[in-house]
């Protein structure tokens, strides 16, 4: 029985409760500032009055191609106009956005697409023999739309696929478009890049899409007409969840297929780019550009970053450059960064290796995010607020995946307890900001001890002459494992495999200093990072020779 | 049968999913920002650290005290640092916030006691004789417990009641908070003064307070660490949501017990406060200071106003006073501002008196509202997007209230046809800004034809020596009602009642020129509203000689 008379009388009703969407927010935007500038991309300006129209007219095409609530539409794209109107087109039919990574295999792909059950692919004419291959592997036969981008100056080929703009055409601009059934609806699909095992199809919702979006602007003080640009590859956790939230603030896309230096000094300087994400490696891509492709700025650019802790010499270029970097973190599984380096007013004022140090943990929830901890995952304790004891970084809240598609046994495994499992390790700090310190994968255990391969990175980083530094676990007769270092040496470096050691057996206790160190160009990611099961590989044959 | 199979095995646990509520936001800026000043009030300085653990004490001691989910636990006071504690307190212990105006006769706050079924009252010790009159005509018997205020110089006198510093230290500091049960469970009631019948008991819930709270600092770009001034009773609206938008950018309260422009100049001068709230009289309080009171900013200061738009010689004196003007509109309803007039940057360029005019208008949706309109009440149709045809003004979305507490009656109607109706009359402009004519009850039936009262009232306020005109019915045995103006004239004025009348007529059609003009002081409500009601009656009487 009810016995709380605010609950007597006072129930939901459609005057005062609606699902939580973004795609509110564009709506809005398109209302009320129709011809502001909503999208750039090369010569192309497109309004917010034409890009709610255009995606209406595409969420209409879809809906009369069959597209219905849950029904999976799947996008190949470089960071173009077309893939920021699939992440309102497509959910405002009630589909689901399976936005995939452009750096993939035709295999991992073709998985995917059977997996989520694909009814239509989306696909930018570069990557279209791509998509191709990929159909020729999977079972599903989704429609196959062809987007020509005008950025685009690769060769035509002929190919058997609709064209995105006639399908477009073809739907009305006007579509009294769909908010989502209920909140907890799915506006996306991302499928995780796992090292083992099949890919993992995370889950996200409409009220996790509206919260983390609002977030985004919220904890980082982005204000009303930001102009952002997309170094961040949209395929990756749907940008961050950016895309919404620019229609959120009536901000402006500048669009961008690459991420090379030139384009990027020029979007800064030409389009007065206010904002830009990416991996450590972007920044260093603007930084080591020669002089003459480099631009003047008059305003400060704040650059938001995850991925890895910057390096200290990075950090100190960026500020030169008049750069605020933010070092936000998150995974797929919490619609991109759910905790953010808030920085303290007074951090400004200590040496500058203080402020990296301070710069490199991950830091404090999202505030829409509620619950941020370091656990023990065995007994689910917090582990002390030491910033040494190392446990599990865990999340808890409305900007949580629903969890993984088809995949309930993975589901329960990372929402065990009732918090959601990161697979991330780290520490918590006195001061309640947390630091990663490795993935659960990567940590090294040699002779029963376990060895953090970030500290030894760490290490690898403060001698001057290593540009970039990875270390992973090797098979060692005696001890189980050691560490192995990969390195790229800057240029003109001089420093070899035993000297570099011996740095390490300085600065570490012994047993943490790498037996091995190669010199090699580091494989990476579409998104910057390594790709540490290729080197773990790698040091499988190195450490049974 | 659920066939979206993204709605198969992916349902919400507790790492997943969290009650919306703005109580984290405290949380999360004492954890992360400890020692950031959270509230100034005279000499006092509060952190975050401090106002936390107070509102947890306070918390814990409200539970002590036997309030479960669903008590309501009532709240007089100034805009001190306790009222403030109020707003996190009783929902931390799952208690509903009800704030009551401190202008109120004791009748009416006996009624509201009675209505809302107090189980305890935090009483500020200025307003102490004021509720022991309303508890003896009150039938419940709520524990007092009085707030002695610092800042508060009136004489002392002996009361039964509980001291708050001491009921507040019995209470735990590091109590674990209760999250709310549902994100629809109540947070505050606040009773609107309606001028006929009883009074309506508004009812909020979490959910709604921490989409406004959001809204309030999105809408307004309020970026981390603005300062806010205490110029809107506390009481309105829970202060229209901003006790619970500070926290969540960790800004600094600055309590102010009296709206007196001499310490609003020191405040704004010596606290660098970045943000105030208020009706536009409070503005002219501020103009209108003695020189030797103003002082002078180094920083650009927001002043969201509300009630009523802002007379355009008032803008321009504001201007030059470093203010940045933003017009708000909503209702106690809809948790305060849920419009804004979302400013183009070009109209920045317009002339002064054009400016006016666009500021003039209440606006757009927040983006916390999901639907405005203006709309034909009998069909439910928009009216035309015209700037001219009458309507009324509707919302739809998360930050319209539950309800009405225990009158099931008037909450049906209020959300007859799945909108809130507000009961403003006003019109859709083609750009889909909306401009409020008039309350329903303050339309003029003259003759049949409907009369303005608030295009009579801007005709009067062009008269360069008005200053403040208000307009209501007058009972006529022709036309059955007329316009009756009331004035107040600008110092030294010299204008009489027939040359007012006469400008009217030169500016109006003919049946809407005022038939008398009573120059005289207006009266109004604690917040500045001019109370019509009164007039209503003063002009009954005349019309009747």
């Amino acid at each position: 029985m009810e016995t709380n008379p605010y609950n007597t009388g006072l129930d939901r009703n459609p005057a005062n409760y609606q699902p939580l969407t973004p795609l509110t927010f564009l709506e809005r935007a398109a209302t009320v500032f129709p011809d502001h500038t909503a999208i750039v991309h090369g010569a192309l300006r497109r309004s917010y009055a034409e890009f709610y129209a255009r995606s209406r007219q595409l969420g209409s095409a879809l809906a009369r191609a069959g597209i219905v609530r849950g029904d999976t539409v799947s996008a190949l794209h470089a960071n173009t106009p077309a893939m920021l109107e699939c992440h309102y087109g497509v959910p405002m039919c009630r589909g689901v956005l399976h936005s995939i990574n452009t750096r993939l295999d035709a295999s991992i792909i073709a998985f995917q697409l059977d997996h989520a059950m694909s009814k239509i692919v989306i696909v930018d004419r570069e990557f279209m023999p791509l998509m191709q291959e990929a159909l020729s592997l999977a079972s599903v036969t989704p429609l196959l739309i062809q987007y020509d981008d005008a950025e685009f100056a690769g060769p035509y080929m002929p190919v058997d696929a609709q064209n995105f703009e006639e399908f477009l055409a073809a739907g009305d601009p006007d579509l009294a478009w769909l908010m989502p059934e209920d909140e907890w609806d799915a506006i996306s699909i991302n499928y995780t890049s796992g090292t083992t095992g099949d890919p993992k199809g995370v889950v996200s919702h409409h009220r996790g899409a509206y919260l983390l979006a609002q977030g985004n602007a919220l904890t980082t003080s982005m204000a009303k007409h930001a102009v952002y640009l997309w170094t961040l590859p949209m395929f990756h956790c749907n940008g961050w969840c950016f895309p919404w939230t620019l229609s959120a603030i009536i901000g402006t896309h500048v669009c961008l297929r690459q991420v090379r230096a030139e384009p990027i000094w020029n979007a800064l300087a030409d389009e007065g780019v206010t904002h830009l994400c990416g991996a450590p490696i972007v920044m260093s891509l603007m930084i080591s550009a020669p002089d003459e492709a480099k631009r003047d700025l008059d305003h400060t650019v704040q650059f938001f970053t995850a991925a890895a802790p910057p390096p200290e010499s990075l950090l100190a270029d960026m500020k030169t450059a008049g750069f605020d970097v933010t070092h936000l973190y998150g995974l797929t599984e919490t619609y991109g960064p759910a905790v953010v380096n808030d920085w303290h007013q007074g951090w400004s004022d200590l040496p500058p290796a203080e402020q990296v140090t301070l710069k490199s943990r991950q830091g404090v929830r999202y505030l829409a995010l509620e619950g941020l901890d370091v656990l023990d995952p065995e007994t689910m304790a917090p582990v002390p607020r030491d910033g040494k004891t190392m446990g599990e970084v865990m999340f808890r809240g409305n900007v949580v995946m629903k969890g993984y598609f088809r995949n309930p046994k993975s589901t329960q495994e990372v929402f065990a307890g009732g918090w959601f499992h990161s697979g991330d390790l780290g520490v918590m700090h006195p001061d309640g900001y947390i630091q990663l310190k490795d993935r659960s994968k990567d940590v090294i255990i040699s002779g029963g001890e376990n060895i953090s391969s970030i500290e030894v990175e760490e290490t690898l980083y403060r001698h001057p002459e290593v540009a970039v530094a990875a270390v992973v676990a090797m098979p060692h007769d005696k001890w189980g494992e050691v560490p192995c270092a990969f390195v790229e040496l800057k240029k003109n470096a001089m420093v070899d495999e035993a000297s570099l050691i011996g740095f390490c057996r300085e600065n570490l206790a012994g047993f943490k200093a790498p037996k091995r160190v190669v010199f090699q160009e580091l494989p990476r990611t579409s998104t910057g990072k390594i790709q540490k099961f290729i080197l773990r590989d790698q040091a499988r044959n190195i450490g049974a020779k």
